[in-house]
Parts: structure tokens; sequence; C-alpha cells
């Protein structure tokens, strides 16, 4: 295993420490391992939380801030948070006008998620939950009943952050939210493995003549193994499911993710073959991302996001955001 | 070689094809492979100007935009763009005022970059040169006669680039490009090589229980190899060869640079290890980067780079950047 840290045990903390460090515009709690705001947001407006297992930075700690999430909640690599520190991020950054929790559908993580819900209403906290499960990859998985929810939780954080931001309330947050999920998807493949440094190897063994195809973002299975092809077909298999599966003609946001370990000049030949497909499907892409943004450790590999997009959708995109992860407009 | 690509040779005009596609803020030239702003900035303001080998995205086009270059022209990878492009890309973003070529210290780029200043010379142009050599592992090496440029390279560009757009005249940005080059030091190492597409295997071999240090941006040699070790020594190893070479007490810029294939954990994970050296011995760390800005392909590793700043250069950093690769205050 080949990686920049001390111990295995250690490199949760050891990161959040470096995020804490380079960020005085967050708050990282080095004990419960949830990122906020160092400035909350005004009073009587909803709050958005989000969480899940870490190894898919900087989903979601480098998504705080204006414009964006109030609160994110690490767990362990790969491992959801328990409710108890979901429950202390909710009521931690709630201004009094409920809390949207954005859960990636992995059963962990839903059933944490669902249990802070009902401490933090117990507490008086109205909560919002939106489920997301874009991945059509594979229905049922080693992680979850249902699909997964992937590279689409980065545009919800983003649109939702924004309508939060400027005083929606809960009601019309959560139907977003819904809105959103309702109207992406997305389908990943992966060159190489990642290894879970607690593993100390690869999570699978992947020969080095062949990739896979709908892989998941914890090196869970995907559809098939086939031998190593060129870009243009990667993206054939990867943009197909996803326009067999949803009618997204029109205007749309895409996003081509990179894995964590595959370079940029890579993902820009990636989002050319990618785009040209969509477009010549009649998807009209009206905003990109191209980056690591929803990462799976040390995987070398790409997903491919694509979100039908209204004009309310694209100005909430537009709104400026101030995050280590997305920033614009501020 | 697990790579997203077509054939080998097409891969830097592929790449360029998506950077067109996914930043229509970009002018892509694929034949010349300059980039340059869809809007020039106005007559009257001096340009800036660089280049170099490809595999290190995001520099140098992923850094072109508002407040920082003009253009920047891709050579193949890892191979110096020829003179009469860098003559082009010149004439092309001179508003009158004259252009800065921002060089890395590697014997082709030195050498085009300077015929291709004579070249624009003949043109009327006035140009003016820096020549970025930051980098304190070794003296001399296999693309180079003295130090290479590296990660310093990113700062100054952004800090020259904003002192262009806000008017500055061509001896006050030189004499400035002059000042951030005599102030920054870097170091970085390799857990892995990379893998040049055309070669198709390893540029070195590094044993799976090897690291090597002191690598340079083409997995030139470093200083030497040695067994793994954990990161606080790593870090121990890239910060002390800096503060022996320049007194960087004071406050200072700091970016900790992943070289592509390192996730964002191990980034952050390292920052926290460095940040807390360099502030043990008096640098006051005011501003920072964490994340991949100059790359080596899919090389794992990272490199360190400490800039002495001053309100000045503090306020230029500050200014207002729109760029792929760099954005904040617009």
């Amino acid at each position: 295993m080949k990686k920049l840290i001390n111990k295995p045990e250690d490199v949760l903390v050891e990161s959040l420490r470096g995020v804490a460090a380079a960020h005085p515009e967050l708050s990282v709690d080095l004990d419960t391992h949830v990122i906020t705001r160092a400035t909350p947001k005004e009073q009587g407006k909803v709050a958005v939380v989000s969480g899940g297992g870490s190894g898919h930075e900087p989903l979601h700690g480098g998504f705080v801030g204006v414009g964006m999430l109030d609160a994110a909640v690490a767990g362990e690599i790969f491992t959801s948070p328990t409710p108890d520190r979901v429950q202390a991020a909710t009521k931690a950054v709630d201004r009094g006008a409920g809390v949207l929790h954005i859960v990636k559908n992995y059963t962990g993580d839903v059933l944490n998620f669902e249990m802070a819900a009902e401490l933090a209403e117990m507490d008086g906290i109205e909560v919002g939950t939106v489920v997301v499960d874009d991945d059509v990859a594979v229905q049922d998985s080693l992680y979850t009943a249902g699909r997964r929810g992937v590279g689409l939780t980065v545009l919800l954080e983003k649109i939702v952050g924004a309508a939060a931001e400027e005083g929606q309330d809960l009601a019309a947050v959560v139907a977003l939210a819904e809105k959103v999920n309702a109207q992406g998807r997305s389908m990943g493949m992966a060159l190489t493995s990642c290894t879970v440094p607690a593993a100390g190897k690869p999570t699978f063994d992947l020969p080095d003549d062949q990739m896979e195809i709908g892989i998941g973002i914890h090196g869970e299975p995907g559809r098939h193994r086939e031998p190593l092809a060129p870009a243009s077909d990667i993206a054939r298999q990867l943009v197909e499911p996803i326009l067999a599966d949803l009618d997204l003609t029109g205007p749309a946001i895409v996003m081509l993710n990179g894995m964590g370990a595959t370079p940029q000049i890579e993902l820009y030949l990636m989002y050319a073959e990618v785009a040209a497909l969509l477009e010549k499907a009649g998807v009209q892409i009206a905003r990109n991302l191209v980056g690591n943004y929803i990462t799976s450790l040390d995987m070398a590999g790409c997903s491919v996001t694509v979100l039908k997009a209204d004009d309310e959708i694209l100005r909430l995109w537009d709104a400026p955001v101030i995050t280590p992860g997305l920033r614009w407009g501020a």
C-alpha cells in the first residue's frame, strides 16, 4: 500500500486536521468529525446537512460553505457516521427553520440518518430528508438496497444549498431535492481498485488488461468486467445506460467526475467524448463540471452524471458558492 | 498502461477538445494548442503568457482567465512547445503594453521561449521573461541546467497575473515576477512513477516498498530513494531542505500540491504535517492551496511550495481570479 499517511487508523482525523488548518472559514470538530461553517447562516433559514463514509473527498466536507452545505458529518472511511453525530450536526446548524438531510442511498447511511432525524425531532427540530439514488449501474449491491447514490449528490447539494441560502422554506427545499433526484442519473467505471488504508491491500483484483463498468464508489461490483477499451468506447458504455433510463433531452448539467487517481488530462479527454455523445442524443449541456468531486480514495476511473435542468435549476446552480470544492460568484 | 485515452498520439489534442467543450470562456486552438481568453483583456495592459510540456494539468491551460494568464501554449506531453507557437500566442494576446513570458527552467522551454521572444520583438512586441527555478531538490537534472521550475510557477502566475490585470506596466510586472521567484522554494516526492502515454510503460521503476525524494515533475531523478516512510517523516524531508535554502520566517503562501494520482484525503493529511513543521520554524501561513495544481500525469506523490509574502503579494493573491484551476473573488 503506497499512501501518504501515518497509521491507517489515524487517516481520517489527521486529514480533518489538515482541512481545519487549510480552511479557517470552516469549523472542524476533531472528536465528532463534523465540519460546519465558522460563521453560521442567518437565523430563520433552512440548514442543509450531509455526510457519509469518508474517502470520497471533496464530498462532503469540501462542500460546506456559503451557498451549499451547513454541515458535513464524516464517518470513518467507507463507513456511515453514527446517528448521534448526525444529530449533533443537525442541532448545531439548525437556525429555527428546519434542516434538510441529504443522504446517499446506502443501507448504513439511510438507517443512521433516519435515526438521527428522529432524535433531532425529539429536540424539536423539523427534519426533511432526501435519499439520492442516481446510479443506473446496478439494482441492489454490496452496500445498498436499490440504486446507489453517487455523483448526483454533488449537483443536488449545490442546487438545494442555494435554495436554502436564499430563504426557501423546508417544504420547498425538500420538494426541490426530490425533483433534482428524480431528474438526474449517473454511471461510473474503474481502471483500478481503491485501497482502504485499514485493509492495506486493494479492495478487489482487476487485472492489468481489464476494467470494470458500473463500479460503485466503494469499489463494490459493477455490471461487468471487460478488456481495457478506448475512451470513446468507455464513454458510450457510460452514456448509453443513462440515456436509456431517462429522457434527458433538452438543457442539462453534466459532470465528468474523476475517481481520485485519474489525472485531469484524461478527464478532459473523457469529457470531450461524453459531451459529443450526449449532444448527439439531444442533451444540451448548459453547465458542466470536470474534475474530482466524488472520489473513491485512490481508484482510477471516472463517472458521468447528467441532470435535466430548467431555468430554476440553472439559476440556483449559478448562485454564489464559497466552499473548498466548488467556488464561484463571490 | 491503464488510461482513459484513445490513441496515445491523440491524447493532447483530444484533451484540449474537452477543455474547449467545458470552458466557453476560453478559446482553444486545436492546431497550435494555444489556449487564450475568449474575451481578451483591455488594450494597454500587459499580457501574460506561459506554457511548456503538457501532462501537468491544470498548469498551464487551466490558469488562463481573468486575473491570471492571457495565453498558455501546450506542448506535447513533457515536451516544450515550439518557438513559432509561443510567438503566435504572444502576438495574439499583446494589447500594446508588452508581454511577460513565464518560463519554467527546463532547457527546451528556456531556448524556445527565448527564440519566441526574439521573433515577437521583430514584430514590434516588447517581451519580458521570468525563468522560474524554485526546486531545491537538485542542481542540474535530466531536463535542465540549474534548478528546475516547479510549484512556484502556479503562485507566480496568480500574483503576476493580478498585477498585469490591474494595469501595472511591463517593467513593474517583470520586477514582481523576479521578486516572487527569488522568494519561493519547492520540493517534491513520488510514491510511484508516471506513465507517458506514448511510452506505454512507467518512466522509471520504483519498487512497492520504496519512494523517491526530490523527484521532478517529469519523473526525472530526485535526491535519493528510500523505504516508504510515514507522512510525518516525508513532510520533514520536504520542508527541511526548503527552510535550509532560504529564510522563510514571517508571512507566507504555502501550497501542498498533488502529483496527479494522490487523493485529497492524503493531501490534507500531508498539509497538516507540513503546516505544523513550517509554523514551528517561524513561517506564518497567511494563505494556502491544497490540491492538484501542477501534476505529473498519473504520478502519486506531492510537493510543497513556500513563498515569502508581504502585503503587496497578499493583496495581489487575494485579487479576483476566474480560471478553471483557480477561482475566487468574482
